[in-house]
């Protein structure tokens, strides 16, 4: 298979952009990333999205490729709920491992405040299963929840040792220029903040967020500005169900755990060897299960971890130097594409962040209650 | 690159399939390609889908790959509005090609008729721009009528020879059992129908359609059921501007025309041996832009072409023997697949319509008015 490499990133800060477009939204990080890139014109551009229909428009890759001047080109959306960044990525590296193309823009882009919240919520619930959940009028909240209320009963774990995720993540996106959230807060703060759906609070979840990320990936080392080029040794993807009462156990998020295996056996990475990780915090519970899956702990075990200091800045991995999507923000179909963008930038030393000296990276991203997951391994 | 070979094929009719569920509609035409292909377990999943959003569903790759038992499986969504179908295709034969995977199911899946049909129309305006054309009023329909009335002034097109094109078709359709609409048709019918805009008429336009359609695809020859063997030898991709007003000329289609270019180049195949091809027929003009941009016809030319007959069974090439979109029905996200299962079966010498002695066919599906175009070649 033809390697791929990362050639450029950019992105927006993440937050309200309501006087932005989604072209133009799209079309910033687009531009920084082909700048970095050398300002190679693409010949591909794969756009990650969930919710555009709620401001009616599709036809996304059309809509932003023409908005920077890329008539002619090849292009299309990729969607897998709020896993769509990274199964974008996943078409981007295919599209050149394949030798179809040699520039491949990715693009990440959601624009949700534009629309009243309780649209938003209802939109993201297309998540789920809309004959087998929704029909009962829960949330996608609600699920989580449930998640989060199985685990910590089966795991005897109490509330505040989740929470303490919370803390950490506000902690590491107060130095994140780009990140929604800046603002540190206390496990008190956590805790006292109005309930979602039990035992969910309001600071165990990420926030609605509008954002745009971007990479460009390349089929050889284009010599880019800093001269430290990233490779893509690994990349897996896997389904799981929809719905969550067909799974034989709440906590075993198998799409996660099949990813990061297929990332980590095609780079012939070992987990102990990865330096930094992106990884989908959608809620605190989400957290947990994602760092147990790829393997960083043991099932069970990762909030009593992280309450004893592990995975933070020091650490490794140390995980979520951006401040997740806990604090970053999670732009839906652009986070996948945030979570590689900041560590390619943290591998190649300029993240403006915390900073993570490392040689190997991972992200994961995730769609719907862990019903899509696609990992990706990152090496200097 | 390597190779990549079409295995089996599915398809469910096109028509109402209210009292089928969306992962039924998909699993149904899904299971029929998994059978073709010795049912043998697909490695990933690929979904071609338009507007599941107005049935409040997304992440479809999980809904129906955990309804066929691919739990585990990788999988994600493809759109590009109409178009979806097509770019699912490029994106399951990306994944072969390269290496990632070595057997691929493409399913192209579209329910629409569940919703009133003043959602629906309003839906499938989301394939054009939201901020520069529907902010008008103007729908689908009426953009499309804007490029009629361009052509016939330009070329001295009468409306009765555009109208042609509907008779051929229902008169294709007739023939085939997977059709929406069987009836044969005279011009009268179609000069009588019912203005939608002025000057397309009712008989102008595609039916809004369910439907579920898939391409099992495989990194090399697979014996099949019937021994004979498909290979894509040639596929290409392209944008245009998602607005009309922006276009230097309203009847060149740049991304049809660079989309054929492009495949045809890679198949090293000429447009004159070409012997059966389905096009993206949404309106009686849309028809005429496709078959000028392949090479089929020049520009201007196709009206009176099908006037005089060509492209009519037992010409080369012959044009929809399946009735296109007009008769066979567009069920929007799944039309793509649809045409490539189509010409698949006639270079197997099994469709079960019209049949078209055939040794080279092409597909080639277009998502919104022409912003963006997939055009593949098969080879028996």
């Amino acid at each position: 298979m033809r390697g791929v490499y990362v050639a450029g990133v950019g992105m927006t800060n993440v937050g309200r952009h309501t006087n932005t477009s989604l072209r133009d939204l799209g079309g910033i990080a687009a531009l920084k990333a082909i700048e970095e890139a050398g300002n190679e014109r693409p010949e591909a551009l794969v756009i990650g999205n969930m919710l555009s229909s709620l401001i009616e428009q599709e036809n996304l890759a059309s809509l932003i490729g023409d908005h920077i001047g890329l008539r002619g080109v090849s292009g299309f959306k990729v969607e897998g709920a709020c896993g769509s960044g990274g199964v974008a990525i996943m078409t981007g590296y295919s599209l050149i491992a394949s030798g179809l193309f040699n520039k491949v823009l990715v693009v990440g882009v959601e624009k949700l405040l534009e629309r009243p919240p309780s649209d938003v919520i209802r939109g993201l619930a297309y998540a789920a299963d809309a004959d087998y959940e929704l029909v009962h009028g829960v949330t996608f909240s609600g699920l989580n929840a449930l998640v989060m209320r199985y685990y910590m009963g089966k795991h005897g774990i109490d509330y505040e040792e989740i929470a303490e995720w919370s803390v950490l993540m506000h902690r590491n996106g107060s130095r994140n220029p780009f990140a929604q959230l800046r603002n540190e807060i206390t496990l008190e703060d956590v805790v006292r903040s109005p309930l979602i759906a039990d035992p969910i609070r309001l600071y165990d979840s990420c926030p609605l967020s509008d954002g745009a990320a971007a990479v460009y990936l390349v089929s050889e080392k284009l010599r880019r500005v800093n001269d430290t080029p990233v490779t893509i040794v690994g990349i897996g993807n896997a389904l799981d169900s929809t719905d969550l009462t067909s799974r034989p156990e709440l906590d075993d998020l198998l799409a996660s755990r099949v990813s990061a295996d297929k990332a980590l056996r095609m780079a012939k990475v070992r987990v102990e060897d990865i330096d930094v990780a992106e990884i989908h915090d959608a809620y605190t519970i989400t957290a947990a299960l994602s760092i147990e899956s790829i393997g960083f702990a043991e099932r069970g075990r990762a909030p009593r971890m992280w309450c004893e200091g592990r995975f933070s800045p020091g650490d490794k991995p140390t995980v979520n130097p951006s401040g997740g999507l806990k604090a970053r923000g999670h732009p839906v179909g652009a986070t996948g594409v945030y979570q590689l963008a900041e560590v390619v930038m943290q591998l190649r030393g300029d993240f403006p962040g915390v900073k993570v000296p490392a040689e190997i990276g991972l992200t994961q991203n995730i769609g719907g209650v862990g019903s899509n997951a696609t990992t990706v391994v990152l090496k200097r």
